[in-house]
């Protein structure tokens, strides 16, 4: 799949982790682009996101550069504001263009001061290390935990031309995907202006990182930033700008299930749809309850078809329900029945749940058009071992 | 401690639950009872539980017997409501009372049928064996995962003489106590209204039950059932009443303490207060996202000083919070000061976080009144191990 153009991308080891794997990225982009970008809801947050918020403000929606870094979130220290805009001044200084064209982003530890001269120390380095193909490089600077990077791509064939995107991302979250900082960045070389950018983001954020086993209980860092830099040329007529949308969903999809597939310590990758619904958001209601619920998480590593855990965690959801409406598959068998069990062979369904991947549908009957996929994955003892320790 | 007047208790094994243990618990009053319940909220709620609604309606919140199962929830199967109904009614009928006075409740694995008549066969040598010391042995009956029985007491002297009260619950819940079942039995001999045991029993969950890792992820069958069987004679003054209602509260605190320590997989109790909330009800939101909080449980079961978590969990609450006027302490060590990290010996708190009971104090400065006391539990892989396989 070909790059968006007009990209250069670099990544280095600056030293913020103790392993020595690349840990700052950077991406430019050759002309300026439109940029629009969605940042977590948690009361609490990082340097890098308050300050990326100022930047965009401030430019009216135009960007340069991301600069990214993990092994330290940059949050909840005395200095998180001097540095995340120390980096930023010093990469626009080098790169000649306003500081507010830089987008900063940080991961990792909350807490624990970051020096922000281990970055200025490595921009030289990196800057002279930009290279239209090291897009991978920078997917895999970000990463924490991740078991490893997670890239997306698409193209949207347009009367005029064709249109690329790319996105990465990272984030090994589990039960709280977002707290262990969910980090996406998308790009594309479409002539777009910022406001059309912010409709096409939220937009595709509704159907991808909403949909991933989030409860509100987001990170200090969590963000989504989109870049179009119009380097194809091609500005999509007003009735392809729903091709854009969809292929940019698409690969936001693609990168939100696989975070999910990589959750700490998960074996399975959970998809849960949830059909006939009032409408979408009540589908997505019950199906993050589901998602969500540690008991239906076990249950699925184990194995074990307790689909009562489904049908409680949806009465938990704060959807009115009526359970005798409600039929539910896993591995698309019938399980539960108007609300009460269904006859299935539960030693062939046991042995269906060992796959790596596990579809629960859950289906209200009735008039009702709703629906909503969500992606969640199992819950296992190595997320315990994971995250006992994070720190030490 | 005395136990309240005018009780008896029995338990046996039915044949409910696959290894020999007790099963089946009777707590019957020789006066007709002032009752109060409270039940789930969770949408999708088990026929015992709709059954102990509509007698209590029936008998003007008058009740004679609690008959109580473990090894099944009777929910979510074609029989559950005749079940819970044929049970009700052969136990009334022995004991010729109305069957509007038995509540029953239940609990156990969701969506299997129940056979009423294991139940119905047992009532005789249940009755038989109806005795003022068997208090503990229907603690036990009623028992899941549970690692023991949970119990508690107290006794109010007032000027007329002493009032008794005995409570006991069962629960292993960690993340989502609720869940796996929460059912408390409490009883006293106060002579005490419908009406105001109503009002006693509202008052003492929001203190207990309703601050035990409690987010709405409530199970189906969860019920909590206050009887007040006036055998002592004694009926508090106007002005006692408080003092009534703060020993009842009291009980019901240690009941659900117990049920956090005992929480599945968990070695060590979480104590969480909050201070400086704008009001109790804000200060219990934010308890209840840092009790709730996966990465926070983890990380205490870890012994990993992770207050940024813990931060940023709170900052994930919902309730509006400037993290500048945070301060953090575990195991009484100041950890974050203003949001920021405090300067503390890691090493030293590590240590103390090896113990069997961690606290955390969440500070707000200013002017803010409210404050709250939560319990929850760490996460271990034991929890895994547990729920990944509770069925089979």
């Amino acid at each position: 799949m070909k790059l968006p153009l007009g990209y250069r991308y670099a990544a280095t080891y600056a030293g913020i982790r103790k392993d020595q794997r690349d840990d700052l990225g950077l991406i430019l982009s050759e002309p300026p682009a439109s940029a629009a970008a969605m940042f977590t809801r948690n009361r609490v947050q990082a340097a890098p996101v308050r300050l990326a918020r100022t930047h965009l403000r401030g430019s009216g929606g135009v960007a340069r550069a991301i600069l990214v870094n993990a092994g330290n979130a940059n949050c909840a220290t005395r200095t998180e504001d001097r540095v995340a805009l120390a980096c930023c001044r010093a990469l626009a200084r080098a790169l000649k263009f306003p500081a507010e064209q830089v987008l900063p982003a940080s991961t990792g530890v909350i807490g624990v001061e970051l020096d922000h001269r281990l970055i200025v120390r490595a921009l030289p380095r990196l800057i002279e290390g930009l290279s239209p193909d090291r897009f991978q490089a920078v997917s895999h600077a970000m990463l924490t935990t991740d078991r490893g990077p997670k890239v997306a791509f698409g193209e949207v064939p347009l009367r005029r031309g064709a249109i690329h995107i790319a996105g990465m991302t990272k984030g090994a979250g589990m039960i709280h995907p977002q707290m262990a900082t969910t980090l996406a960045f998308v790009l594309t070389d479409a002539v777009l202006s910022p406001a059309r950018l912010r409709r096409s983001l939220a937009a595709a954020v509704e159907r991808s990182y909403h949909r991933l086993s989030v409860d509100g209980d987001t990170s200090t860092n969590d963000t989504v930033l989109l870049l179009a830099n119009g380097a194809s040329g091609v500005r999509p007529a007003a009735q392809e700008c729903l091709v854009f949308d969809e292929v940019l969903a698409w690969v936001m999809e693609d990168l939100a299930e696989k975070i999910a597939r990589d959750g700490e310590g998960a074996r399975k990758l959970i998809t849960i749809r949830v059909l006939g619904a009032r409408d979408d958001s009540q589908a997505a209601c019950i199906a993050r309850a589901i998602a969500n619920s540690p008991l239906v998480k076990t249950a699925i590593a184990g194995s074990d078809p307790n689909w009562g855990r489904i049908l409680s965690a949806a009465g938990n959801s704060g959807v009115v329900l009526d359970p005798s409406r409600v039929d539910i598959y896993v591995q698309g068998m019938l399980v539960c029945r108007a609300g009460v069990a269904a006859r299935f062979a539960e030693h062939e369904l046991k042995h269906l749940l060992d796959a790596r991947e596990c579809a629960i549908r859950f289906v209200i009957r009735g008039r009702g058009q709703g629906h909503a996929r969500f992606w969640s994955c199992d819950l296992t003892e190595q997320y315990i071992r994971i995250n006992a320790s994070y720190r030490t």
